[in-house]
């Protein structure tokens, strides 16, 4: 432990020490920001103990809410963290890890962020982020490009304009989705003659106004939870997020969303956005998005493309056209923590016409000032920091190509696993990977047999064992630490409509390969046969010998 | 250049290098990653070029919206980044940029955010954050009893409870206030009979089930512009956040508030937050909190205080009785990358009740379930990093004696600059600093004497031409960056309610001194006498001379 990097009391010089001294080069600090320079897979690997304590266990650490009065040593906490953060973390980098939508980052990204984070630039004013400013909106700017190409003039004009942007950088899809329906809001029920628009005079006046008797968003079945949380948030009420009904393959059906928009139309309630998804979040599927942007237009609403997992699927030759009709959106959500590999916390809202966000343009005496280049003036959030510079800094290291590799890959790998689980007879393929996600579940081959010629009932009563075995397994090989997968609930059309517990898998991760998923299904089926003592595994086989001795 | 770090063409094995081989030890970005480490302020000083390029200019650095083909060198980028934006940055670290809210940070966060990266996990599930999220429940805890003080079984019952969240940790202050309002806004307007709750049913049926013509927040007229964008979002209306007038001081004036709220009810608008501020971004003042508290309990509606910046005055015994009546509060934000020293990104919002959040909680089926100690149920955003701890680290290891030093350092330093700026002749202290902000001008002594006895309309023009010079002067003194102070408009009633651009010092930066404050004093007095030939500087001189004339 480095002399340095004590603080032992509270006294104004040593507290000006840790604002002045680095950490000594013997520190643990220091010693790990060295490691995990050099080694990061090592330390993780070192440090991220992978089985997994029970959180009551675990909240035993955190458990006390004073805040101590007096300092700690840093390499006191820091070995805090080591034992009992750091070893009890969740190893999203691993290839195994393939249950949500995280991946191992370029290693390039750490001593990035700490550039990043030692500069502490706040984006939501020029006086407090200069270069950053015309960084991000050129990133904002390549992002657009990337949907709408436009050509280099719309660029040259807008890139900077001090009255424009052409998007909205944040933390996250959910903001951005936020974001964009708060504007497509604004401009539906915006001023007109007296009145003075719903920003200024609320939902309630702008109902009134424009004699409605309320406002909706369309959106799939599928749609993302942050949806109807921004229904809620912006004042619309979550029952007016219409979920309108998905095909077999999780698309939103266009026959369903006309007579929804119909039946909206009799009860006078406007339609003021039609959410499609690129990349549903459970499923990875794609709604018919050319299709949508035909019926946006026809009703002149706002078409807003939620593609906070599959926008990046554009820079793939081969397979940016099952995106068509993207560049028709007025609004794109993609996420840069997702597939453009940047760490946690940026996520981005593109329009596709420079003055959109002038709907939700706010300003301030002391910053964001009318005129200006601040781009807090439309965002949602303030205080922003600088993750711009790694998305900038993806872009260019990895570049167009390296991207539409990343993303080729995850998909056939995706492509392969799925023709794996359907080659084997006791796993049962719900969803097919329109992209890198794809959903299944075990089921022993008589059980899927017996399901196949079973009544409602009987149907349901199999499909309620299988959903326990389902979260069994999955939440037994979570703990195992090897290997991860998530679970969702479907209810798909080949089932009748009856809700389904599924494996779920995202294939993003490049160190991702054939061999760690065949380990994986193979863990799965040995839970498996490790349950053929529990309650649901008896159960099952019980309906199973019924059948039969009726049969 | 390290060999290492190169990724001279697009292929698949030279991009695994990029997820799997580390930077290498002669690479540039390994050395800027061990400069940082070591040497920060040496490493700011060296690359943050102060001086400043007009933003056109640097704009044309970041003018190619194109994303590039083929990938970029690690190394190319780097110096990149190290020519165009780390030279081109704000030193938002400096003693002598106490123009907004940032300061030197403390050595340790740069180490730890790069663990925080590294990890890069997600806190919106356990599943990607296991011992982040209790990690994140206990500083929500820490900062609840700072501000609550509740006992001991309070929090042995709450900390860690599945159904129940202390506060929503978020990416700042403005999100921080939009989540209170937005819990606020649900409760008033709750699930009532047949009505499902403003939540689903949105604010129009709400309106119309409550029989309201409207529903509004109140708070002072030097309330933070998040707060309008709050009442944008939320479908309240920028107009129902009505801004209450305030005293000499920038404090709400109970007695127009109470007028406000009799003139609220006679229009069946109905008041469901009232916010109180303890520390407003321009002036640092605090609201009479303990007779708000009194005001929303008489009218049973939800008190908010916006402690985003003054909350941690709360750590000092000398000054916390300023924020007397927080306790009081139903909701609080506190910004951790503003007076807890921690980097970009990092608020929260602390609910006095457990059961609070009950009112925005929301699921879905494949994170975030029922009775799942997941946070992301009732936070507005998403994803999200583990900024938390940071947080914790912080607590940990400046204590609660080391906040309550760098209070009282910031409150003290402020007041002896603002009684340096009185007993100067050519600059006038236009707000007392209340705890560690201030605003001044610089006003010649004879212009001065002027104002004293001038009548309105000669007070106008002699203000329009100040305001200028004080525009000028602040500008031309960031664009020498040697030091930097913000500016503002306030309408002091000093000043008749004339709106008088003002000088603003934030001083939370321990590494501020008298003498740095000096200097920067001395050379705005400077700057002031170089403008000797500007047109404000002679009409001024024009406007005393022939008063003098007549007098």
């Amino acid at each position: 432990m480095g002399k340095q990097s004590k603080v032992a009391e509270s006294s104004w010089e040593n507290l000006l020490r840790i604002f002045t001294v680095p950490e000594a080069p013997g520190s643990t600090l220091n010693r790990l920001d060295r490691d995990i320079s050099t080694n990061l897979s090592g330390f993780l690997g070192e440090h991220i103990v992978a089985e997994e304590n029970d959180l009551a266990v675990i909240e035993q650490d955190f458990s006390d809410a004073r805040i101590p009065e007096a300092p700690a040593f840093v390499s006191e906490q820091t070995q805090f963290l080591l034992d009992k953060v750091v070893s009890q973390s969740v190893h999203t980098a691993s290839p195994s890890f393939v249950g949500h939508m995280t991946s191992a980052l370029p290693y390039f990204m750490i001593p990035l962020s700490k550039i990043m984070i030692a500069l502490n630039q706040n984006l939501v004013k020029t006086e407090t982020s200069k270069a950053f400013t015309p960084l991000e909106r050129q990133v904002l700017g390549m992002l657009h490009r990337l949907i709408y190409g436009q050509p280099d003039d719309f660029y040259d004009s807008w890139l900077h304009h001090s009255e424009r942007r052409l998007g909205a950088f944040c933390s996250g899809g959910t903001v951005a989705n936020i974001t964009a329906l708060w504007a497509a809001r604004n401009r539906a029920f915006g001023p007109d003659g007296e009145f003075p628009g719903i920003s200024r005079g609320g939902v309630f006046s702008a109902m009134r106004h424009y004699e409605c008797e309320g406002a909706a968003v369309l959106v799939s079945e599928r749609g993302h939870y942050s949806l109807s949380k921004a229904a809620d948030v912006l004042g619309i009420g979550r029952d007016q997020m219409v979920a309108v009904e998905t095909d077999g393959y999780n698309r939103i059906r266009p026959d369903a969303l006309v007579a929804t928009l119909k039946r909206l139309k009799q009860q006078r309630i406007r339609p003021f956005a039609l959410v499609g998804i690129a990349g549903t979040t459970e499923t990875g599927n794609i709604d018919p998005l050319d299709g949508l942007a035909d019926i946006a237009a026809e009703h002149g609403i706002h078409f807003h493309v939620d593609a906070a997992w599959g926008g990046p699927t554009l820079f793939s030759e081969r397979y940016r056209p099952r995106l068509a009709g993207i560049e028709r959106a007025d609004s794109v959500t993609i996420d840069a923590h997702k597939q453009l590999y940047v760490p946690m916390g940026a996520g981005m809202v593109l329009f596709r016409e420079p003055s959109a966000l002038g709907s939700i343009e706010h300003h301030a005496q002391y910053i964001i000032r009318q005129g200006s280049r601040d781009l807090g003036s439309t965002t949602l959030e303030g205080s922003r920091p600088g993750m711009a510079m790694l998305v900038q800094s993806a872009l260019k290291i990895i570049g167009r190509q390296g991207y539409a590799m990343l993303i080729d890959n995850g998909i056939q790998l995706a492509r392969r696993f799925a023709d794996r689980i359907t080659a084997l007879d006791d796993f049962e393929l719900v969803t097919e990977p329109e992209l890198n996600i794809l959903t299944y579940r075990w089921a022993p081959p008589e059980v899927q047999a017996l399901l196949g010629k079973a009544d409602d009932a009987l149907r349901q009563r199999i499909n309620d064992h299988l959903n326990r075995m389902t979260q069994s397994i999955q939440k037994i090989q979570r703990e195992r630490g090897k290997a991860f997968v998530s679970r969702t609930r479907l209810t798909p059309s080949r089932h009748g409509g009856q809700a389904i517990t599924v494996f779920r898998v995202v294939l993003a991760n490049p160190l991702t390969t054939d061999q760690v998923l065949r380990e994986l299904i193979e863990e799965q089926r040995q839970i498996a046969a490790e349950q053929r003592e529990s309650a649901d595994f008896a159960e099952l086989k019980a309906l199973l010998a019924s059948h039969y001795r009726q049969g």
